[in-house]
Order: C-alpha cells, then structure tokens, then sequence
C-alpha cells in the first residue's frame, strides 16, 4: 500500500511537507500506520510545476525514500506551487524507477494508492484498450501506470472526473469478464499543473484513506514551528492518503466514490459515478 | 550494440570467459571493437545451467559490468557446463534489471543482439501477437524480450529453428505494414540446458557479426596460460558475437541468414528461412 | 539495529535459512521484533565458505534485501556448509555496499549488530590504532568495519577471544578519554571458514540478543516442513541475533559478556574478558 | 581519468552545458578525446549554488551520467549563477555516491582529476594530517576527497591558493617518505560560492590539460544555436578539463604549475608555489 499527498499555493520548498512535519511522507515510508504493509521502501517520487506551469519535472528512485541522499538535496532547494509526491510499496511488479510515481505525460502528471486486483489476468485486455498513439508511451509495467494511459485514452485532458469514470467502467467491465469480484482499489491524484484532482473508489465500497485540508487557517496551526508555512496564501490546499499530523479538525476524509477539485475560484467535492 | 556469448562443455568457472581472456567480455563492456557503440555500459546478465540441468538461474545488474562486485563474486565461485552472457548497450528503452539479458521463461534463456527498428510503432502489433497466457509473464520494455515471447508463442520450445523462423517472418510483415524498410537486425542465443542455438539474420542482409569456435584444441590454444582450459573436452563450444582473443583460425563466422546448434551428437550449421 | 545469522553444518541452499523459515531473515528485514528500529532495509550481505574451505565469497547490496532478485537467484543456487547472513539499519553511516556486512579479510569474514557510540569522536583514535599494513584494505565508513580490522590488528587470525578482548578494551579506553559512558554495544560473529566464534558484549552489561541452537534434533522439528533439513547432521549449530523461529526449547541465549565457538569436537561457551 | 567544468557568471540552466553543447560533458562521458581512458562511467556529481549564494546543492550519482533520469530532469530544472560538474573514471576506489565528485563541506565544493599515486600506502600518512576537528566529516575513500580535506586543514577557507600550496608539499614530502617518486597528478577546482579557484599541478611537470574561456563573446560564438547563452554578461567564464567544443581561440590552457581565480573583480591567473 502505497501513499501520496497533493500540495498547491503558495511556492513552498518540497522539503517543507517532505521532510520536515512530525509525520512527514518519508517518515510514513518508514512508518505508516493507518496502511496494510507497514514499510513503503519500494521507490519513491516527486513532480513539481515550476513558477509558470510547463512540463512537470520528476524524480523517481527506487531507493527507500528515507535513503535518497538527492531526494534530499532536491527538495531543499526546489520551491514549487504545486507538487505531488509518492512512496510504494509494490504490490508485485519489479521495484525499477519507471514503476515510480508519479506518471508524466505532457503537462499531466498521476498517482495511485490501490491496485488492480487479478492484475496478471487482465493486464492484456487492459492493455488492448489504450490508444495505439499512447501505447509506446508506457515504460513500465504497473496496473498504476495503465490507469493513467486508460484515462488518457478515455479524455483525461479535456474532462478528468469523466475520463477516470470511464476509467473505472472499463476496468469493472473487464473483471466481471475474468471473474474478478472487485477488480479496483484506488485513491488517484492527477493535475495539469493548473488544478488538481484527487479520486476515492473501490469496487467494493471500502476505499483506502483520503483526506484534505479544510483552509490554511488550520494548515498553520498544524505547523507552527514552521514560519515559511505561516505566510502561505488562504488557498492553499493539501490531500494526502494519510494525515501528515494529527491536528484535531486538521483534515476532512473524501467521502467514499467521491472526488475532489483543487481549483481557481470555489473548490468542488462531488460524487463519482463510473460509467 | 550489445555483445553476448554463450559457452557449452566441460564445466568451467564463469570468470574464465567473463574476466580472465585477453579480451573477455567484460573487458569489451568498456572497449568494444567491432561494435557500433563503444561503450556496453547500459546492464549486464549472466544465466547459468547447474550439472543437472533444471531450471536456469539468472543474474542481471544494471551496473556497468566492470564495476559489478557482485557479479565477480558469484563468476569466481559458479561453475556451469552451459552458461549465456551479455553487455547491454541500449537503443533507447530503459535501462533497468527486467530490460537485461538474458530473458528466461522456464528453462529457457534468450540474448539478442540488434533491435526491431521503429519499435515503438510495431511495439503494439508485437505485443498483441504474444499469447495470451504468455503476455502477462513479460516483464521489461525492449524489443528483445518481446521477440522472446514471440518466438515462445510460435513453438520455441518444440521447434526452436521454426519458432524463430515464423518470428522473423511476423516481424518483417509488420514492418511491412508499417512501412519499415528493414525491421529486423539480429543475432539470438537461446537454449533448454542442452543444446544452444545460435541464430543470425538481418532484413537488409548486413547482420551483425556472429563467430563460434571450430574446436577445443583451438580454445586450448588460445589460452595457455588458462591450465582449467587445457582439460575441457572436445566437444565445448563457445559462440560470441566478437571473437574474445585475436588467433588466426579460432574463429569460424556464422553465415549470413544462418543458424547453428551446439548438441549431443553432431553440432549444424543450416540456413534461415523466414516465414 | 542490525540482525546477522551463521549456519555452520551440513551443505545446504542459503535459501533454507535466507527465505523459508516462517520468520527468516529476510521477512526479518522487513519486520523485526526485538529490534529498536521495525525496519532493517539498509542493505544487505551474505559471505559463504564452498565445499573446499578456501577464500569466503561475498554478496552485498545496497537494495532492501526483499527486493533483491540476484540474491534470491544466487541463494537458491549455492549450497554451503558455513555461511554468515546480515541485514543492516544504519546507525547513521551511508548506505553503500562498502559499509555492508560480511567484511572479508583473506579467510575472514565478520558481522556486527551494535555501534560505538560517538563513533564520530571516537573514529579517529580507533582508525590509527589500526596497524598500518592493514589500514589501506579499510573500504568503508562503519564503526562495525573498524571494529574488524582492530581485531585483526590485535591477533584475531590466532586467537580469535583473546584479540575481540583486547579490541573491546581498547575501545572501552577511548570511551573514557573522550567521556563516554557506554561507548560498546555488540553482538559479533566471526568465521575462518573452519569454525565460528560468536560475542555478545556491551559496556553497560546490556547486550542485544543473542541465540544458538542446541542441537539439530531441535532445528529439524523446527523445520519439518523442509526435507532436506531432516538430512543435516547432529553437528550443526546456527548463531543469531534474533531467533527465526518460535519453539519451545529451540534456542539458548548466549548469556551476557559471554562468547560461543562452533568447531570441531566439542563446542564451547565461556565468558568474555575485556583486557 | 576523470573530468571536470565550472560555471561562473549570469544564470542558466545546467542542462546548457551538460547536455546541450557539441562536445558536453555528458557526451565526454561516453567518449573522451583527451583522457587517458575513454569512458568515464563510475560516478557523476554536479553542485551548484542558488541565487543567494548560500551552501551549495550536490547532486551525486553512481549510475553513468548519461543514463541518469533525475540528472537530466535537475538539470533541465535548475538555474545557477556558479556550479562545479564531475565526470569519474575511478583509478581504484570503489564506484559509491561518497567518492564522487564535488566534495561539500559547509560553503566550499572541490572537484580533482588526476590521482595521488601510491595512494595505498601513502593514505594513513595523508589522514593523519587531517585536523580531528575535519576528520570525523570524511565520507568516502578516495584520495580526491582526502586532499581536499588536507587543503581545509592547510587553510583553505582563508587563503585557497596558500592552502592548495601547502597541500602540494605535504604530499610530496609524503611521496619521498614512501619512495614515490611522483605523488602527485591534478586539476583542481574549488569555489565557495562567489569566486573559483583552478590549480593545474603534477610532481613530474606533466600535468592533465586545463583550459579557460577566455571572454563570452568567444563563449556566445562557441553556441550560436543557444539563445540564453547570447545574453549571459561579459563577465562569465567556464574553465573545464577538456574542451567543450572544438573552436580557434576559444580556450586558453592554464600554464603548467599555475592557478587561476574567476572573482569579482579582475581574473588572476598566478604561478603555484609549493611549499
């Protein structure tokens, strides 16, 4: 079980959420407490959006996170709008840098806690179903990163909430066709740089963990040690698999086949419906 | 360009052929000479038959070879009757463990030497041409591995000059629908643990080298100073795709669109028909 | 905190003892339970002696040890009759493969579980006690890599006690030059492929654990489930830092300030005096 | 053999002289032309400093640099008005991220070609030179980071060029002690963060090659098809090991036995004295 969290607002050093919160992301590499494996030490990764939105640079390794001497250096010295970083914890495919999240295509980057169930057996249907202009774009080999083509294919870039509805259709229709019973476990993040998105689902109505800050006013108390953290903007937002600190109020869970918009203007919290 | 070699015979430590000849492989993996790049240092693998023949055991580093510690451990200590080799220069997939050589699937193993050319467009015609309870058993992203699970689908494991045969053949009309002159530059080593066949071939009929050794005392004499090889008998064989040492005789080429099999009984050396 | 094992008997696959005992020492790597930290995924090695007593090979990575593939292929093909196994959780040294455990000196090979404490004022005084003809073969950066070369330095290719005694006071001085307390903490294993000796010591009388197994009767009632356990002769002893399995009478615990030799004839527990 | 390039003047990106020239750095790490050996695959480093010139960032890699992901996406995201980049050939020492290139230590890195021959058995010598205070902060095991440590002892943080000189004469002193009649092969360079110091020294006069740009309006002709480069100001200088591209009187050799220092200010370009 692998875990993730979303950061957009004010530019912050990566280092900031990364390392420096009392249950920072790679301490949970270490340590998580609310996921099944207790040690994500299959890899890790980060991509950032620079000061004017382009193309996401990545960094992926498959050194345990904890270990990553550039990992270090990088997120001391990158500052970012808007940035989404993972820990895995593989749940069989090879632990190789282009099993890491987050995914890129173009201005899109994704990330997946969960996982196909059956994966061996559906792998191929799956596979048919991306777009043959996108297929050779895929390095590596896990159900996370076929996810994302699969939503590509079905329109990610022109509607996000539709393309991962139809996403999920796809790939319950595929397990009802091998026999799988609940063929989808998910919390998915994805942005273009500008907003994000963040998903909840599973086929059996019991999703893994999902959560968001309400407002900055409560992001500052959580950190009050960190005085870079007390000068970010009231838009400022963070989602995150697991709570990075435990703040009573701090964080409201994504209710269950929902998703969320970090957005300009109003937020949105809404129901998911595949199709 | 890659290199590989593939030893057959009295059993021998791997080090003998990997470290200890005037130009051993692993010396080529800094200066080939024959080679289009000069430099093999995208990954590394060796798999080895025990004395009783089961399954292969494989060990594959994305080190430069000439770096890997562990690889010279486990060369001076293994001792092998039949053993496959090979330097990985990449043609541009990744360079991770599960894009090394050799590939194995069961008792089988694979090398290749070349690359399907415009393989990301054929990639996906490829792929859907692997059967479908071999297509989840694919670990990698090169066009080698790929060509593995085609020959395995098209009866390697019956009829491994026919198999190969009918995957030429299956890449060449693909090529064709794609509009790609000459898809396939190649030359293959597979084996069972028993015998090893040795293949070349090329659509534009300009392969890459590909020699084997006529016969032992030759080998003896290439390496006096190796005491371990003066005992081996009569009927080892070594196939590379460079010669190892420089000795006028030691080295017979493999003819262009040909294939040889090193066997109990009678070694051949028989032409390649694509179908 | 680290965990190591020795296996000395008769031949059998590192696997048995690596990968299927119910709490081997790789699930060990993953979720220890004695240990101070949960996780052991520093890196890893493995030192085994071949049939013919000779130069120990080494294996050592800097990877998780559950995700190393070559260890598994390497540890279901060698068969050993006297190996030493250990996984590392840094006590702030880097993770490199120079600073996993064996340490190989000729014959020798040494593991350590513990630290010196303020090894950074310490280091200095301890690196020039080292003799000079044996300070240039020190590769890495560890405390436990020192510990092994004052050994040596101190007589341990003649009397392996005497010269861990002598290395033990040595260090409990530079303690109290530098003001520190409790400056050992240890359980050590050493091997010259003939017999193991194995010590378990710390300045403040509170050693990390320690266990051997009494006899083979016990280890195959223990394993019943593997055959080819039921085959090892009555002499064989395994020595680890935490015990691979629970069974009721399984294990002894070596006791405090104590040392084990397993050789030839009868082994020999007695107690450890530090000069 | 290694190689080495600073950067000093009006900020860019790294990829400008990494990746983007003729004859880059990375490209040199594939095939030199001036080196003794042709590839330099065993480590790679980049420091660099931010626009407030605070500690430097180190980006260090064991992988070849021309295969390293993150490398390329760092350099692509990163813009420094002063780094130092390192391509290794390692003459012995083993391939770990600690041995490579630029040493940090607080604001000063430090990046060396060449070697200190005997090092073996003149190493302890060098170590003990080292103030204790410095010496607990040696991570690796080369002689390049051992110098440079001598040179932080010797003074360098008040005096570069003095230091550097009194470094020369221990070694060479070390060298007669032992019997090594020419200790000592370098290129150096160091910086902390406002000016760059590069020493051109050997024992037998024959030292590796050292050039300078010598003013950017050669530097803007040497890229016509790079468009930020035609804006850097008058004042930025690169001096490198080899050559970046092949263009008349566009580098400048550093004399045998001399330093140079890219300061605010006039350049310096003096004879070395060592004492």
């Amino acid at each position: 079980m692998c875990r993730w969290l979303t950061y957009s607002g004010s530019p912050i050093l990566l280092e900031e959420l990364l390392y420096k919160t009392e249950h920072s992301l790679i301490d949970q590499s270490l340590h998580a407490r609310l996921g099944v494996e207790t040690t994500n030490g299959d890899g890790f990764g980060v991509g950032w959006y620079g000061a004017n939105t382009g193309t996401p640079a990545v960094f992926r390794s498959v050194e345990p996170a904890w270990n990553d001497r550039n990992l270090r250096e990088v997120a001391g010295y990158v500052e970012s709008p808007l940035f989404l970083a993972h820990i895995r914890a593989s749940t069989g495919t090879p632990v190789q840098q282009t099993n890491c999240h987050p995914f890129r295509y173009g201005r899109w980057l994704w990330v997946h806690n969960g996982m196909v169930r059956d994966f061996p057996r559906l792998k191929r249907d799956l596979a048919l179903a991306v777009d043959e202009s996108l297929y050779t774009s895929i390095e590596g080999s896990t159900d996370s990163e076929l996810l994302f083509y699969l939503a590509l294919t079905l329109g990610l870039e022109d509607d996000p909430p539709g393309a991962v509805e139809r996403m999920i259709g796809l790939v319950e229709k595929s397990g009802r066709l091998h026999g799988t019973e609940h063929p989808l476990q998910m919390t998915i993040a994805t942005s273009n740089g500008r907003s994000v998105w963040a998903f909840r689902y599973s086929s059996e109505r019991r999703s893994r963990s999902l959560y968001f800050s309400t407002d900055m006013r409560t992001v500052r108390e959580m950190y009050p040690e960190r005085p870079r953290l007390q000068e970010v903007s009231d838009e400022t937002r963070i989602i995150v698999s697991e709570p990075l600190v435990e703040l009573a109020g701090a964080w409201n869970e994504v209710p269950e086949s929902s998703y969320g918009v970090v957005q300009e203007g109003e937020d949105e919290l809404r129901p998911l419906r595949p199709r």
